[in-house]
């Protein structure tokens, strides 16, 4: 089964809908500035000033400078196809001429090898990154193509990827250290038809496994070295690496159909999502290599849950919704963007978290790029926020499916879906509000997600036959005549969340969520002289919910215990009680706004 | 207050003084095996027969390779000042040929420097470790002069440090991204009476935290160039260089009694002990940086605890103790001694750990060196094995204090105590014991030290007068006669332990010790079937002891909880029964002797 992405434009009112909004507007304009103000727009002007194939100058930055500008052409690539704005286009033919003046005459394009001496192409992929480089200039590239009817960096990309398919054959079996191009392959095949494209990306992940890298200090899973993809079913290493190879995988089964790859991946994703996921949707809790942990080692506190990640995670998510058609995928895509990916950017879209965590100390220090106490507005490392430019002026190819029956609705989002055959207006609330009304012409099957906490949805329809009621964790279905409205209404009570118990770093607390967010307390909600790590939570406690205009933020009383003074001391059985206190929770996706100061999503109960 | 070291012969059978006996017999012929097999040697013979002013070939190793030699050397010199053994001869007269043919006419030596081109002496202190590795230099020295009446590499480290003196003055104020050079200096000023140490030690710590170093990717604090030392008062950065740091700066006030340093290492230390140490006596929470985290954040599984922090913890409660005569940090001593560090080495002692966690998971990933799932026979960066055999080697000068008036017993172990007024025979078999006795010849006060968790102590004395009777976390003070006897005997039943309730990663959750000796539950120990991760511990169980020649184990009931399928469910009040099982606990330092398992040291309540 592959479902395919339908034609989608997300109501701009919407919480996702806005934040499309806010990316065009400033996140992208900000990722711009600063590609220009660190030097990665210079890596290439001075290897175009001095002729492509005699490079010179100093690059700045990291090795893989140059998917920052791939990554933001790509954003605009799909913000031109999603409003038609031509705003960039001087953005775009500055960075044409520069790409085409560095490629060389065999295709080769990466600043970093071209101008650092006695680096030959190729050479050192475990570091280089040059083909994930080069994976997200094809990704721009076909982005650009479908958007932004753009022609030169397409063909520039197209070079790179024969250069690819031309240099790294059978006679020549190399991979990349960071997993990127396996799935930009692929979608540059979709685009071309061209099979070698597919050949190309089929060998870069039947290479795996093989200890072809060097490891250095890192060991094999760091790079997706370690064991063969059919046999690499838990997940290991490097997240982001881990997610796009996964990601990749799916992309090939979807275009070759080996079963040997779903298998796997299914496995793979149960390993990531069953075990070593944050209930934000983040992923990676080593800080040391951005790794995986162990099976259930979850620390809030060092949760490293990279925004990149997450938004790897989603990426795979959606490839197996479309190999699959099963729920849990978009449901755990929007776990990921309403908690993990949405809180990794401020409300005014130019400031950015590269880690989630899920709880902030009283007393942190947020000295290093690494765990700052807020977000900030770049990084040296600065893969994160042109990756959330590109997901976000995307994210509308995310929110649903269709197939020849017709439409599936993943996001819930308002906004208008359209198939070949018919086509949904949506007008919700949603994520704030549970009522969901669909008005639908043409005719078909309208399926719409009912998540896993919506117990107790209910379904009213008109001019339609209801095929599936609503069951937590599958579709509604219907069948629809033009004109049919279908209201979907889910419950959106606060529930209390907790961990399997081998999440030990987490034990004896819960987690509020209402609908799809993750809720969290703040510093900056408590009462004066209470700390974040006093309060205590009752679970027979009432929430009350508050809403304004933004956000709905939950209420609820809980208790102040006092700060002990002893690091180890004898257990008793009885704790001290605490003082009555009045707790406000708000979406976790929210923290950080109001300067910095403790966190917790994770609430010790009394 | 300064106490001062005396004469201390520890009894072999005691479980301290077998440790002794496993470092001369295994550890120390281990380390030199390794540095020879490491290239350490050859890094010095290299440059020895190439003259040492005209360097050549290829440097192996970390920079910081030299000091893997010096710290056998100084356990070696220990060794020899405890046995009078000459088993090392040849091994010493190699090594001072060596010294002498690679160090310059100047006095310098570093053979990572010499032996690679283009590096100039102090040019890198950031990251070279020249200081670091001049300072274990200096240590080896003072060991060998005091207990193996060598003058050679005395002669050379005099050079050394005189280079130092000279080299590093006030026209160039350079300080080593590595503290440790700071109590070698005062160590050799103890030497040799030449106030320039003193001095250059002095100058080496009122450097510190003005931002000298470059600081890469690691922030200042990585480096303790953060904040001056008196301002620097929470436990930060790189947790060893924190430590002995913090030792070299009470050393500094040992010498030059001024009381602004000794203040800022009273509140450092309450940072280190009272918010961001382990149970065990381990420091440093995180492997990324090799760092301290914020307080409260004490991961088990994720523990670094590195084996040279808690040396380096050791030591530096060691001066704390010679500067105030407090309890408190002899008990600390205890506490690292009997659990973080006996564990990072195997029974046959030639095989350790780097790391030193409170928990293993089911499914841990042991292939990197970071995480092992069992200790391994050496690292990459060696470090811990020879910092353990100089640390064990030295292990009696640590037992005990004197001062004009007496005697005071820190570490209570069997042996023979002599102060230049009275000579205690301690027996007993502690930590497996509670049964202290002491006979004394000549007069004087003897104390000895009550632990906190000795609530019930209870005193018998002959020919002596009570002075103080046992009071937890302070000294039982005898005025002896010779001839005298004492008994304290100290109660000994298994004690269950909590954290503050701002450890969140172990709440809901005790440990258990007894005596000093924290304890762990192995996967080898449970019944067929279950793991390590179900177990649930009733807090009013019985706890009995099993004892045999090597230890003493603790069984008791328990409950094993069935394993969940879901990572995040709703949360309900009522947690499911398990099935009864009796576990059998061991000493945390015996653990990972019988192959590779799940272990935890903190066991969740039922």
């Amino acid at each position: 089964m592959n479902l395919h992405r339908p034609a989608v434009e997300l109501d701009p009112a919407s919480l996702l809908g806005g934040w499309q909004a806010l990316n065009a507007t400033a996140t992208i304009p900000h990722c711009l500035d600063n590609i220009r103000r660190t030097g990665v727009l210079a890596n290439f002007s001075r290897l175009a000033e001095a002729g492509a194939e005699a490079p010179q100058g100093k690059f700045t930055g990291f090795w893989f400078a140059d998917s920052d500008l791939y990554k933001t052409l790509e954003a605009i690539g799909w913000e031109m196809g999603r409003t038609g704005t031509d705003q960039w286009a001087a953005v775009l033919a500055e960075a044409a001429d520069l790409l085409e003046r560095v490629q060389t005459s065999d295709g080769y394009l990466n600043t970093y090898v071209q101008g650092t001496a006695g680096v030959e192409p190729f050479e050192h992929l475990e570091y280089s990154h040059e083909l994930y480089c080069a994976g997200h200039l094809l990704q721009a590239a076909v982005a650009l193509h479908r958007g932004g009817k753009d022609k030169r960096i397409f063909a520039v990309a197209r070079r790179v990827a024969d250069l690819i398919v031309n240099a790294l054959g059978d006679d020549r079996p190399l991979i990349d250290g960071h997993p990127e191009v396996e799935t930009a392959l692929v979608e540059l095949y979709r685009e071309t038809g061209e099979q070698s494209y597919l050949r190309a990306a089929e060998q870069q992940i039947e290479r795996r496994g093989r200890q072809i890298l060097p490891t250095g200090g890192f060991g094999s899973a760091y790079y997706q070295d370690h064991l063969p993809v059919r046999e690499a079913t838990e997940a290991m290493g490097h997240s982001v690496r881990q997610l796009y190879l996964a990601a990749g995988v799916t992309d090939l089964y979807l275009e070759n159909g080996d079963e040997s790859l779903l298998h796997a991946m299914e496995q793979l994703w149960d390993s990531a999502f069953g075990s070593k996921m944050y209930i934000t949707g983040g992923h990676g809790s080593r800080h040391r290599d951005e790794a995986y942990g162990d099976p259930y080692e979850l620390p809030p506190d060092r949760a490293y849950a990279e925004t990149c990640a997450s938004i790897a995670a989603l990426q795979w998510c959606w490839r197996m919704l479309l190999a699959t058609g099963h729920a849990r995928y978009a449901e755990e895509m929007e776990r990921a963007l309403y908690n993990a990916i949405a809180a990794s950017m401020a409300t005014n879209g130019t400031a950015f978290f590269y880690s989630n965590p899920l709880q902030l100390r009283t007393g942190h220090d947020g000295s290093t790029e690494d765990s700052p106490s807020e977000r900030l507005p770049w990084y040296d490392c600065a893969c994160c926020p042109p990756n959330l430019a590109r997901l976000l002026a995307s994210l509308h190819g995310y929110a649903a499916t269709s197939d020849t029956t017709g439409l599936q609705l993943q996001l819930l989002s308002a906004g208008t879906f359209a198939s070949d055959t018919l086509t949904a207006v949506v007008e919700t609330g949603y994520p704030w509000d549970g009522d969901i009304l669909v008005t639908v012409s043409g005719q078909g099957e309208l399926a719409i997600r009912v998540p896993t906490w919506a117990a107790g949805a209910s379904l009213a329809v008109t001019d339609a036959k209801v095929i599936a009621e609503p069951v937590p964790g599958e579709y509604v279905r219907v069948s629809c005549e033009d004109g049919a409205t279908i209201r979907l209404t889910l419950p959106m009570r606060p529930r209390l969340v907790r961990a399997d118990e081998r999440v030990d770093a987490v034990r004896g607390c819960v987690a509020i969520e209402r609908g799809p967010l993750v809720y969290c307390v703040e510093q900056a909600d408590l009462p004066d002289g209470v700390l974040v790590e006093q309060l205590r939570l009752d679970p027979s406690a009432t929430i009350t919910e508050e809403r304004d205009q933004d956000a709905v933020r939950l209420r609820f009383a809980a208790v102040a215990r006092p700060l002990e003074t002893e690091l180890y001391k004898a257990y008793q059985p009885d704790s001290p009680a605490g003082t009555p206190i009045t707790v406000t929770a708000i979406p976790y996706h929210a923290w950080a706004n109001r300067g910095p100061g403790a966190m917790r999503v994770w609430l010790p109960l009394a």
